[in-house]
Parts: C-alpha cells; structure tokens; sequence
C-alpha cells in the first residue's frame, strides 16, 4: 500500500489493459519459430512408431548420404549427455526412469525421440528424417497404470514409488461410521495443447564461449542451470532467451530432450540449429497430463460428516519421470482434501509408469483430478445421507474462524496451512449469484416439457505463491523510464502488466512508463519462470519491495536537489514533489536518476543509480479457493453434453487486475471444460496414439464454451503471506470443471453418481437416455 | 594488496597469458563484419567528392529505381535526428559546428556523407551509391589552420574558440631573460589507422521494443545514451554491443554519423542495417588527428632554468568538431609543460575549422604533438645555452620531493596535479640502460667512417585515470565460475587479463577462472568504456574493492558452512581453507555460492548470491612518465631515416602484467613513428585528400620499427590515487616519438634545430646532405 496521505495512483485492483498486448496485436510478436540466424541448421527428430522394444539397430547411412545433410545422431552420438534430470522432491528411486535425449537401447512410447537429423533446411530435415529406419524387437505395451506393478526392463518395476500420505486414525474413523461410501473414479488424459508447438534455436558464439538457447518459456533459469550441468557448463556462460509464448499451461517450457539436442548440436556443430515441433509431434511428445484412477472412501456420520477420507490412486506417468518427478501424485495425495475438515485421512498414491507419452504438470495439477474425485465422493455423500450438495458442503466445510487452517500434511515440501478463507462465505455468495434457487426451478420447468437439464457445483481449493523466493531489480534510467528486471516468465498471463501495477503503484507513476524485461537469464541471476501460480504473489512482493527501496533513494536524492526533508516530499506522477510547493516545487525522476548518475557531480561516493533489487521469502504456499457452478443440457441424440451456463466464483485475496483474472478464468474453464467433455489421448490396444490431430483430439472452440461465463471475483479473504494479501489466480477456471460438469450431468439424467469419468462418455449417455426410456415404457 | 598471512597467488605484477586471445587465435574472433542477421539490408554512404560546397540537389531517382534497392536517403530524409553532439566540455561555442548525420545545404570535406543506400545486399548498395549524383556549386577549400580566421559559413568563422590558459608573470620571465628561444614547429596530420575498419550492424526487436547496434567500440555507455537521446529513445531499450575490436586507438568507437543512420534506418526500415567500412572510405571518414602548428617561445635563465613559456598554437580540427569538442586542443594547453618546473606559463591555442576530414584523438593526443613541441624547445634551449641535451633537461625537471606538484592549469576539467613521480632517476636509469654514453661512443665512431647517424631523447609526462567513476560487478555462479561485468571496453590492450589479474588476486583463484563480460550496454547500467588510459586505474580499482566485498561474503557464508569464525578463514586457490585444518577443512567457491542461492535453504531473509558491486571514484589524472631513446641512421641517397636502437623507459606505478604494457609500448611506439617519420594525410589545393590508399599513407610495418626496442617498465612513483599504485601504460610507447626521432635527425645531421615539422621530410633531409657535402666541398 502506499504511504497514507499520498495522491499517487490506484493502479492495484484496476482492470488496466496490458502492456503485452500492443506487439501481438502489431504482428510484432517473437515467438520460437520467428528466430532464426544466418547459416542456421534444421533439426528433425526421428520418432519411435512402436509403443514398447527393444533397439536392434537404427541405420542412419543412407539419411547421411543426403545433400545438405550435415549429421545424423542416435544415442550413441550422445552418450555423454545424461538423461534429463526432475526437479529437487522428497520422493525417492526416481532417477532410474529420467529419460535420455535419445532412446538408449529400449524404446518406450510412440513418439520417443530415436535419432536427430541436422539438415540446411527444414523441408529436407524432415523428409531425410523418414530414411531412418530403426529395427526394433517389439515388447507388449503397458498401458494400464491400474493393473499391479510388472516388470518394465530389467531390474526396474513399472512402480518406481507409492506415495502416501495421511493422518489421524482412518480405520477408527470407518469403524464408527454411520455410511461408508466407495468409489471408483477416472480422470482421463488430456494435457495442455498450446497454439504455439514448441520451438527451440540454439546458437553457440565461440567468441565470447557463450551458448544461447531461443524459444525457452516457464522455467528458464531452471533449465539453464540443469542443462549447464549435462552439458558440463558453468551457467554463466549459457544463457536462454524467452521471447512470446504461445500458451504455457504447465507444459511449454519445461526441459524436454530437444532443448537439451539443439545446445549439444549448436556447440558441437558450431552452427545455430532451429526445431520447430509440428503439431502430430505435440500431440505425442509434449508432456500429457491428468490420469489417475482413485477408489476413495468416505466414512461419514448420520449427518454427512466427514469423519475419515481412505484413497488409493493409480497415477498414470506414461514412459519416464519427467521434470516434474512426481509433483502431481505429490499433490493429488497433499491436496485431495480441498475446503473440508477431514478427522482422519489415508492415500496411497501408486505411481505408475505405463509405455504412453511422459506426463507432467498441466493447469491446476493434482487439483483438477482430484477435485473431480472430492466433490463426486460430496456428492455421494449427499446422496447417501439424503441431503443435498450445497447442505452437504455446508456441513462439512472448513470454518474461517479456524483460519488460518493447518493440516498434518504437505504438497511441494510445504507444510499445508490452508492461509485464510472463507469457504461458506463463498459458496453462498455464489449461489447467490448464480441465483441457484431459480436455476433450480428453471431446471425443474423445463426437464417437464422434456429437455434434459442438469444443474451441478463443485468447490475446490487453490494452492499459489509457492516459495522460497523470488526477487526483481528495478532501476530508474536518466530518461525516467522505468525497468523492472525480473526471472520470472510471461507466458500469456500477464504478468508484466501486473508487477507494472504493483510497482506503479509504489512508485506513484503510470504502469506504462514500467518497462518489463523478462525472460533472459543473461539480466538476472536468479529467477523462477512461470508456473504454480506464484508470479504475482512472489515476483509481485519482491517488486513492492523494490519499488519502495526505490521510492526512498528518490525522495533522498531528490530532498538533496531540492534542500528539502524527504519527509515533506511525494512522489506523484512521475516527480518528486514537495508538498504544499516551495521555491522549487518538484524534480522529475528522470533528473533524479541523473543527479545519481555516477558522472554527475554530485553523486559524491555513493553507489551510483536509482535503483534496487527487492526479495521476498516466503516458506508457505497460499490457497485461493472457489465454486463453480454449470448447468448443462444434454443431447439425448447424440449424448453431447452443452454447458448452458457457468459460473466461476473465485476468492484470490487481492485483484491486482480484475480483468486479467477474468480472462485467466474463462480461458481455464475452456481448458477445464475440455477435460470434463471433450479431450482425451486415447491409445489402441498396441499403445498407438489415436489423437495425433485435431481431428481426433478435440480441443474446446467458441462453440463448446458455455453461453454464458460468469466470473465472481472476490477479495475477502486476503493472503497474511504477503504485504498486498495476494493469492494466485491462473488455475481456478480450470480446478472444478470436471467436479461441476459431472454433477450436472448426473443431475440432468437424474442419476447420481453416473460420472465416474472424464471426459464424460456422449455414448454412455445416449445408452443411459436409451436405458432409461425402455425403463419408463415397460 | 592480499591480506598478510594468506598465500593466494600473486597475480598482480606477473606476466600471464592473455585471456583475450584464444577466440583470436583460433580464427573465432566477432569482429563487426561477422555480425550479420536474417533478412539484414546493406548501407552505403554516398560521400562528397568536393571538399567545399554549397549543395543544389542530389538526384537519388535513378539509385532509387534499381531493384533491390530499399531506400536512399539524404538530410531531408533525416532532418528530425539532430547533429552529432560532443562530450561535455568546458568550451562554449561549438555546438554550431557539429556534424549532421547527412551533410545539409553545404559540403565540408571530401569523404563527408551526403546520402545512404540501402539495398539487399553490399555489392548492390556499392553498385548504386555511384548513382546518386550531387549538383554542388563548389567554393574554395580552406585548408590552412594557421592563415587568420575567416567566414566558414555565413555567420560562422573557422575559428570557434581559442583555448588560453596560463599563470605567473610571463612577460616578466621574458624581459628578464638571459635567453628568449623562438620556434615554429608543426605536427603533421595522422591518425589511428585500424586493422578493423569500422561498422555496425543495427537491428529493431519490434517484439521488445528494443533496438540493437553491434559493432560498438571504445565509449558503448556514452554512445547508446546520446543516440538514444538523438532517436528520443530511452537508453533503457537501446543497446549497443561491442565484439572484437581491430584495433581502437582513440578513432574506432566515437560517435559517427554511420552509426546513427544504421540505427534509424533499423528502426524505420524495419530489417536490420548492416555497414561495414571500406579503407578508402576509412581514411578519409575516421578521424584524422594530430595537425597542429606551434609558435613557441622560452625565457631561460643563463644556465638554461626556463623562466617562462609563452605558446600560441593553431589546431587543424578539419570541417566538424566532432564528439571529443576542442579536447585534444584543451589537453595540448593543459599538458604541454611535461615534467618541467616552469614558473610563468600562457598558451592561447587556435581551435580552427578547415575543409579537412574531422580531427579528435589519437594515441597520447595532445600531448605526442607537445612532447614533439616542448622536447624541440629544450634541445633549441640546450644549444642556445651550450650545454647538452641531457643536462638541460636536469635542470628543469621537477623534483620527486616537490610531488605532488600542482600546476594551475586544468586539463579535461581536473585540476593538474602530478600525483607521483621520480623524473630524474628514471632519466638516470633509462640513459643508463641505453648505454648512453657508449652509444654516443658508437655514434662519434660510425660518422667518423662516414655514416650518419645520430642519437636523440625526449622525456615526456603521459596522464591515466582519468574520473570521475568507474564500477564493475561480480558475481561467482553456483559452478564456481567468477563473472566481472565492466562497462569498459576492450579494444585490444588486454583489460580482460588485467582486471582478471587483480580479482584473481584478491579473491584467491586463478584469473583463468574470471570470466570478463564486457562490451554489452544491457548487461550493467553505467559503463565508460576505453579511452584516456583508464580502464586499469579506474576499473582495476573498481574491480579490487568488488573482490573483496565478495571475498568477506565468502567468508561469512563460508564461516557459517564450516561452524568457524571467518577470522579464521582465507580463500586460497578457489576454496575458503580453515587455518590450520579441522574437522572440515574447506568449502569450495561454487559450494558458497549455492549456499548463497535464493532458493538455499540456508538463505534466510538475506539478499541472495555471491556477488557484490564495486565502485572507484578519482577526482583527479594521475601522471606515468617515461624517457624515449632513439638512434637513427639516415640513408643519404633516400632521405630516409633508419631507426636502429629504441629504448623506451615508463613508469608506470606498478604493472599489472609487464607483457601487456610491453606489446603496448612496442605497438604505440610503432604508431609513433609512423607519426615521425611516415604517416600523413596530405591534400591538394583544392583538398582532394592524397592519401586515400596504403600506397600513400605509409603505415610502420615490421621493415621500419627499429632493428631492437627495449622496453624499461619501472615502479617506482605508484599512484597514491588508487590503492594498487596504477598509472595508465597505454601511451607511453607512442607520446615521446616524434621528439625523441627528431633529435637524433638533428644530432645525425649535425644542425641542432633542423626538425621542425613532422614527419620528418626525407627530401628535405637529402637536400641538407646536399647542402652539407657542398659546404664540405666549398
């Protein structure tokens, strides 16, 4: 907040338009594939085309004798580079199943890179890349991560670890309870599918030994630090640039076998090399997301209290650990209890691997499974005690005066402490605006003159602002422009619009004089990217932090110009002024940065320039939590389910930019509704993709969104983590989308408890519509 | 200096190998014509042919019309980018003078730009510049900087200040004079002639809004910021990039209007500009230097004590005054006394315009040509008075005991003050080394069998140092490697190895572990580049007090680490050691430095990394000096002097790396000489420039430098200005040329006096053989 008796600007909670916009609109964006440089090679990856074998040889003669062909790499071509590493986890015995650059001696899942050709351009790359042609013993596909544990090679099960996770006494809890409710549920697997493919151009430039990699996104620093590591690097000396990014969604940008291919290349070939991934390699190489079998157990009193939860989840990890290692099990188990108050809880989260491409993190990880998994096992709940969804949430949800709310678990390797809320607050509120009382009768009125209708709602809870730090650096130049440096990465969410806000705000100018430099980690040392919704809470602190250290080097500097106490002094508009005027009323920034230039005569032996780096710590997560409410009509003919209206309530603390949220929201539910209805990575029975276009993997358009989105955000519950009271918001669109949309289709069909998984099956309903005329004629 | 007690290598003081060389040496060197980008457009100036004129019209029609032709532009075309400005100075009054990008209504000089083309590629642009042809209604050349001012351009004489400084009673000194010496001595026009010609390449990043201009040198800081104030960009999204540079010597890396236009056009034209400078065009578009005629006079005493000098000097700036405004002219005035005690002094230098290519600063500029001046007037003293060369110049050198001495002249705004200095005993030393006496043995011996050679010396003051500030930062990454960002530049003088030396010391490791990034405006906000014999005075100072600020971060971090108190620490060859062992010894470098890494969990609320800043401030030059000795051997038939031995004495404070200040002194002698004896750019009456070719300007090659050179390196004045005792080398080699060569001319001949303008004239030396064998004959 800024200092009382100031007029500077309300930037924080303005709707603003963002500052990302005016080069995207201009056709001036910079995405991987805008990247080129002179003499530049095009690399291709020749992918695996069986699910399962063993490599018997992989001939690359005739591909090398191609014109403009300049190499052709398998693994042994690489066999220095060690596999790509996972992020630091408690979870042990991971490491044997990272996944090499190149498939070394086994292949694992269609799609697996095998070889790399390096070619002038990119048309012959890509037809010299079919001449490779692996001989390969094929195995029997693992496909089902819910079959027990098997052999997957030698020496290595298809179950590296189990997590679990619990507290409290889960079998005295069954014991004493009046219902136990069993189920058995599936998410599907769907992932993020960004506009932009991945892209990745490496450039080596000898003379400084410096190795730049282009089209980074998400984790930038991270990735150098690790890549460094492989490539037996001193980071320093390596550096990756994130320009625009088409769609992150947790799944651009994390470190995959052609970042680390293109780097080894550029140096070892010693001419820039660009991959540009097309759309069937998306499909099947980027990172899926989302599958997981629970069989949840709740035992509950005669009132529909929770008294213990008991689950058993099959997490489906496709072919190797990934970055990730095993965050999303990590967070399905730490997770899975949402807004409620749990006695006595108990998971066992199998993690599996099965011969499918590698999954990881997409857009609320662990919390979309397991919200859906939560809220239908509410809804059972409701069912089996005979009251109904909102009554049995109600009942069950945790109370704000118990904020904040510390559970004896972790996610992350934090400690869960639900920060502030207030669940029941929300949820009326949402109800209320939804007006759920006459969406009720709307519902009833209709399904009479036939149609099929179904009102549904789902609670969850967020989790944000993951620690330990984050820092920016922020300078004043002697234009008076405004740079604010920072490691964090700006994927679509419009981050630097937000930390312009926070920072203008502090600094009492407009946001647009705030330059954003983002996405190099040759401009700062440290830095987080962009993922577990912790921008805005941890790079938004650090920059109030900055912004006031800079604040108060101006006022000094300029108290010193203008012989006056700083304490007398603003800054209002871009100038340090005195207030109630004087004989030299106010001094612009830009002369201040010049006054503290280290030129200036006056700068005397001070370190030189406005500015600052500010940190934040924080050692909790923070969790914003919502409700999302759909209404649906079903398709009796075809079994397609059409969400009429939808409604996101959402609590995030504080709304640095209302409309930014909003727009974080809709575009989440889409991604939401398209895992609830639409998206699934379905394989054969030899573990051959079948969605390999659009054709087949059916993304969520402007048709299938709801008529009508309505967004609620409220701030009532403000973070105590940090100084603005912030909580992430980029997830809470997509977290209960699965959970709402599966209740209102049971409610359409009158059926509870008919979704047992996403995506909801149209020939499921159609034979359920079918089951269910028969049942009303006979 | 390292702590007492520790054993840290001592790196200050040796001569180790170059950092700087195997990118070079490996033929992976970046120098601006290895800069090219996708898609780039080639410039090329069409320069006037005229060396006077007022212009009617440039018809670009016909280049316009050629394909692959883009643009061509003149000054109307860029009439919104003002002049070319210069560095601050105390001089009023010559901002009139500074130069368009493009010339405006009148031409100046031949070679001056008119217009540019730009086209897809070079030979195009080449090709078609030819095709623009201006209509120019020449006007008289002015060339001669000594003939009294007159109209330049209507309201603007060729004489826009005169430069007087002085004190004490001058005409008192002459009227009570044993001895008035008049001489009229003339320095010829030359220049810095690099390997590298210039170029740059400018790109526009529309997608960050950021422009880019590769191919800087010398000042990158202080060129971005005052292009960027041209452009009315802000410096913040401007940045200049300096690679390899062939050879800088004071010309490469000044302002240009070739770099302005590649910027505009960069940004205008939207594709990046690329030119690259061709020699013809080099040597008539990069500064010229030197040109200066002196009329000066001595009052001495009857033992040859200089009572006073009085000097009215005329500088030929050529047609614009460009970035360094009347420097050179204000450091002739303010330097030429040297190491002489000489009570009255008054100068009033002529700073005047001609139809010539633009002078500014050369290697050691303003004082090669008052050495040449002053060194002249103490031989002509020394034979006026009868004694010899080297007595004269006892007699009037100040004293070490009188240091510091102040004199009240200021020169490049400091006060002058000779911060340390023992002129005597290095005179003493350097005869001594030279085997004065015995060469004059050998000189008497040879003439005596009739060849003609001669002995000669010149001692001289160079100043380093100069301030205000200077900053760098370091930081050692988690792999243990240690990056120092400068903002200084290097052009070949070995400052990477330098500043290497000194951090290496203080912080313990091998310099080949320092990592120097320089040359790159985006990577640290302040920066002066090189120039003024600065970078290891004011940056190796900046860099010392870094170290250690990194050093006691180590050791704090470290003293936590190893449970010690840091008092009993020490940083020994990369790893903080315990004193005397213990139960762990030691932590390497790159373990502190992750121990300090923001996502440690170690770190605390602490600022992250190991790194610091280090600033030096100066508010005052400090002096080096030195004593030149050559012995010349004059070809009868030819004219031509034959430099046979060369001793060049330097105290230079104390020497970073004796090899680098070595090759500097050979090198800068060799431009010295080039100076004395064969570098000139002559012009026509009509100012058509002479030497626009190798052919005609004649460069010192490996044939003309002296059969043997000694190099004396002494330590025996450090500066008490920083606390390493450092005194700029990069001068020495070349400042006393011009005297020392001319002496031994005269002593050759036998006619004390003869020199008086370089360089030296071989017809006019043939003509005094002539004279001499006649008058023998007669």
């Amino acid at each position: 907040m800024v200092p009382a008796g100031t007029n500077a600007p309300r930037l924080i909670g303005q709707p603003v338009a963002r500052l990302e916009d005016p080069p995207l609109l201009r056709g001036e964006g910079c995405f991987a594939g805008d990247v080129s440089f002179p003499h530049q090679l095009h690399m291709r990856v020749v992918r695996a085309q069986v699910a399962h074998g063993r490599i018997l040889s992989i001939d690359t003669q005739p591909a090398r004798a191609r014109p403009g062909v300049v190499a052709v790499w398998t693994a042994a071509d690489v066999a220095e580079v060690p596999p790509i590493p996972f992020r630091a986890t408690k979870v042990q015995g991971l490491e044997a199943y990272c996944q090499p650059v190149l498939a070394r001696g086994v292949v694992r899942y269609v799609g697996e890179p095998l070889a790399v050709v390096f070619a002038n351009d990119a048309y012959a790359a890509e037809d010299v890349a079919d001449l490779v042609v692996p001989e390969i013993e094929e195995r029997p596909a693992l496909l089902d991560a819910g079959e027990p544990p098997r052999e997957f090679e030698p020496g290595r099960d298809t179950e590296p670890t189990v997590i679990r996770k619990g507290y409290g006494d889960v079998a005295a809890a069954f014991a004493a309870a009046a219902h136990v409710i069993e189920l058995d549920l599936s998410v599907g697997r769907h992932s993020g599918v960004p506009l932009e493919c991945r892209g990745a151009v490496a450039r080596y430039d000898a003379s400084r030994d410096v190795l730049e990699m282009y089209g980074a996104a998400k984790k930038s620093h991270w990735n150098r630090d690790e890549m460094a590591r492989m490539l037996g690097r001193s980071p320093s000396t390596f550096h990756l640039y994130e320009g625009h990014v088409g769609g992150g969604f947790g799944v651009r940008g994390e470190l995959y076998p052609e970042d680390v291919l293109v780097c080894v290349a550029a140096l070892r070939l010693r001419r820039p090399v660009k991959w540009i991934e097309d759309r069937r390699e998306n499909l099947v190489a980027t990172n899926h997301s989302r599958q997981q079998r629970h069989r949840i157990a709740a035992a509950v009193d005669a009132e529909g209290r929770i008294l213990g939860i008991r689950d058993q989840f099959f997490h489906d990890q496709g072919a190797y650990v990934r970055t990730h290692g095993a965050r999303v099990a990590d967070m399905a188990a730490g997770l899975l209890l949402g807004p409620y108050r749990v006695p006595a809880y108990e998971v066992a989260g199998h993690f599996r691997l099965t011969n499918k491409t590698p999954a990881a993190t997409y857009r609320s990880p662990g919390r979309y499974e397991t919200t859906f998994v939560r809220e239908r096992l509410m809804d059972a709940v409701a069912q089996k005690v005979g009251i109904d969804a909102v009554e049995v949430r109600r009942r069950n949800l945790v109370a704000s005066a118990e904020m904040p709310y510390a559970r004896p678990l972790d996610a992350l390797g934090t400690d869960v402490v639900l920060d502030s809320g207030d669940y029941a607050g929300l949820l009326g509120k949402a109800l209320s605006r939804a007006g759920w009382d006459d969406r009720k009768a709307e519902v009833a009125r209709r399904r009479a003159s036939g149609e099929i209708v179904g009102l549904g709602l789902g609670m969850f809870v967020e989790k944000s602002g993951l620690g330990p730090s984050d820092g920016v650096r922020l300078t004043v130049d002697p234009s008076g422009c405004i740079e604010l440096v920072t490691g964090a990465g700006s994927v679509g969410q419009g981050m630097e619009t937000a930390l312009a806000q926070i920072c203008g705000e502090a600094l009492g100018v407009d946001y647009r004089r705030i330059r954003v430099v983002r996405g190099r980690t040759d401009q700062i040392e440290f830095g987080n990217g962009a993922h577990a919704s912790r921008v805005t809470v941890m790079s938004g602190s650090a920059t109030q932090i900055a912004a006031r250290a800079v604040r108060e080097k101006a006022l000094a500097a300029a108290a010193e110009m203008l012989q006056a106490d700083p304490a007398d002094l603003d800054l209002v508009d871009g100038r340090v002024v005195r207030r109630g005027g004087g004989a030299r009323a106010s001094v612009g920034l830009d002369e201040v940065a010049r006054h503290l230039h280290p030129s200036s005569r006056y700068i005397g032996r001070r370190p030189p320039g406005l500015s600052a780096e500010g940190w934040f710590y924080s050692d909790h997560m923070n969790y914003p939590y919502g409700v999302h409410i759909a209404q649906v009509r079903l398709d009796p003919g075809t079994g397609m389910v059409h969400v009429e209206r939808y409604l996101v309530a959402y609590d995030v603390g504080r709304a640095v930019n209302p409309m930014l949220i909003d727009g974080q929201i809709v575009g989440g539910l889409a991604q939401g509704l398209g895992g609830a209805l639409y998206e699934q990575f379905t394989y054969d029975a030899q573990g051959q993709p079948l969605a390999t276009t659009f054709a087949d993997y059916l993304m969520v358009t402007a048709r299938e969104m709801p008529d009508t989105v309505d967004v609620l955000i409220t701030e009532d519950a403000p973070s105590p983590l940090n100084p603005l009271g912030l909580k992430g918001a980029g997830e809470g669109g997509t977290n209960a989308a699965g959970a709402a949309v599966a209740a209102a289709v049971d409610d359409a069909l009158g059926r509870p408890g008919f979704v047992t998984a996403l995506p909801v099956s149209p020939a499921r309903i159609v034979a359920a519509l079918a089951t269910a005329r028969t049942g009303a004629a006979s």
